[in-house]
């Protein structure tokens, strides 16, 4: 990409908003220079193989402000973020690890409160920090504290999920409510005071996309995790990535009442906004019925739905049936409206 | 650990120092609260079983201030710190993650220069980025760029390592000159001219450290990587680790002139400096000659030597026969002299 003018020779907070421009930056700055066949396929994880095993690594630094926040903290996003990205792989968590940041100044009593964090999410995700790190920046160089962790997992047996998989009919289920997490970030960022009923979803989910695999086996094509750009962002991708066209139904996906609320007063779409205990499934239409009951019979799962579909239009578009009729395309976000959101 | 006063309750520079002040941090707040038998052995890589094959992983974040200095930057020292870390476990390096975080403001030809070298330490070091995460946040609240890598290694079939292995009279080896790494970048931070021919020593160790392995199995019985607090943080832990003496002979130990001259100066002890191509070896006395001969033929090992050894002394205790006949206490480090020196 030849720069076209001062704003694209600098890093601006859009690269990294997970829409439209961090594609941009890692198609044109990263991907080329590192370029190699298991991160090109950019999934939530990559698969290795281990003398016949397969292997899922993957990594997310954690930069979210505030770093408490309704419903969970940096900690808790940390260790449930990394986790989902294996399970989406198919793969049951082994080990992570844990990288920190910590800016001088960060009260010992707030490292504390998100070191127990940690570990009681890591309990909840049955997953162990095996290995770690710690650096100490000088204050104002960074912001409390900043987590990366990468985790290792074992892809389950039964798993065989890929792009390549999806077919027209195919149905796409979700384990729940969206936009949740990114409102509360965005609320507490802003004060909004009506917004006090919303709370974070961040929840480890690998039991039950574990589960759903061991039950409905190659039924399940692919599973996403929606985070940063949000369930747009992932449908998007999906049609880019699959070459099939993806149907969502507007009125199927799940959706609480102060959440409808918090986005209509921000002015934003809750397609976009991102989700850290949500994740959509795409399966055969005849394991669709199956896997919706085993999804609804988990605490994490009883409010989940069937919102779409793959169907057989060209060129290859992700489009969404909204409340009233119509039909739009679902863009990928760009990316600027919520920096520091994970 | 009570609080003894405000300094206590707070994160200081030397919590990240990587001496008896990171020590304390991980003891107190840390270790306790994530408490496991994989993690407590705090070795530089985690060990995990995976259907009977040894994986190795582990995770250094790299916040070096400045980013780039004479030979290396932020993109080399991530690769072959995480890299290096494998090697030490006994492990040929797999895979790598790569976790970004932009500062707002940075140039895109800055990070088109760190890329570009990563990716030649990732073919110099023959590992790959597998996967990979970019965030940023806004312009002062973090330094440019700040990287966290994992990596995932396969632990040698050969490889014995442990500090339960050492003996009585095993004799340690290093592959060449200390200090070059800190005394570099702490140069550069403060302008010295006169240390303008100092460079870092930042390489990838994998290839002569599994070399190693596979030609004297488990006669190699420890290696580890003194980066952060230097030679004196390495062999003070192995002392308290192992329950066993080290004697370390001072004029043994490779320093090159302008490295010395830069340590008197700046008035730091060159055993408590950073390095980032250097590892030690214990091997058993039958081996160590062809030990000190592998090295040697290796490029980054042919200042190699046999710096000191494994006594019978108790309580254990790292120490130093110094130049002049004396014998001193090798102390950890307490942290806080060279901040951000990786």
């Amino acid at each position: 990409m030849q720069p076209t003018g001062n704003l694209d020779q600098h890093i601006v907070l859009a690269h990294g908003g997970g829409g439209q421009l961090t594609s941009e930056l890692l198609n044109a700055t990263i991907l080329p220079v590192l370029d190699n066949p298991v991160l090109n396929k950019l999934g939530d994880s990559a698969v290795l193989d281990l003398a016949g095993h397969r292997l899922a690594f993957t990594t997310d630094s954690y930069v979210v402000q505030p770093i408490e926040f309704p419903g969970g903290d940096i900690g808790r996003l940390a260790v449930c973020g990394t986790s989902n990205d294996l399970a989406m792989a198919g793969a049951e968590p082994l080990a992570l690890s844990l990288a920190l940041i910590l800016e001088e100044g960060l009260e010992i009593a707030t490292l504390q409160r998100i070191m127990a964090s940690i570990a009681a999410a890591g309990a909840e995700a049955n997953v162990r920090v095996v290995t770690g790190d710690t650096k100490v920046i000088e204050r104002g160089r960074g912001d409390g504290l900043y987590i990366t962790t990468a985790g290792v997992g074992r892809v389950l047996p039964e798993a065989s999920l890929g792009y390549d998989r999806l077919e027209e009919g195919d149905l796409i289920l979700i384990n729940g409510p969206i936009a949740e997490h990114g409102l509360t970030v965005l609320s507490r960022r802003k004060n909004l005071e009506f917004a006090s009923r919303l709370r974070s979803d961040v929840a480890p989910l690998a039991a039950l996309a574990n589960h759903l695999v061991r039950e409905l086996k190659d039924s399940v094509k692919l599973m996403r995790d929606p985070t940063r750009s949000g369930l747009a962002g992932v449908v998007s991708e999906i049609a880019a990535a699959s070459g099939k066209s993806v149907l969502i139904e507007e009125d199927e996906v799940p959706l609480t009442a102060e959440a409808r609320a918090a986005a209509e007063v921000l002015g934003l779409d809750p397609l976009t906004i991102a989700n850290e205990g949500k994740f959509i499934a795409v399966v055969a239409p005849a394991a669709a019925q199956a896997a919706l009951t085993l999804l609804k019979s988990h605490p994490l799962g009883c409010q989940a739905a069937i919102i779409g579909r793959i169907t057989p239009e060209t060129p290859p578009l992700a489009e969404l049936i909204t409340s009233i009729g119509g039909r739009r395309v679902i863009q990928m976000p760009y990316g600027e409206q919520l920096p520091r959101i994970c």
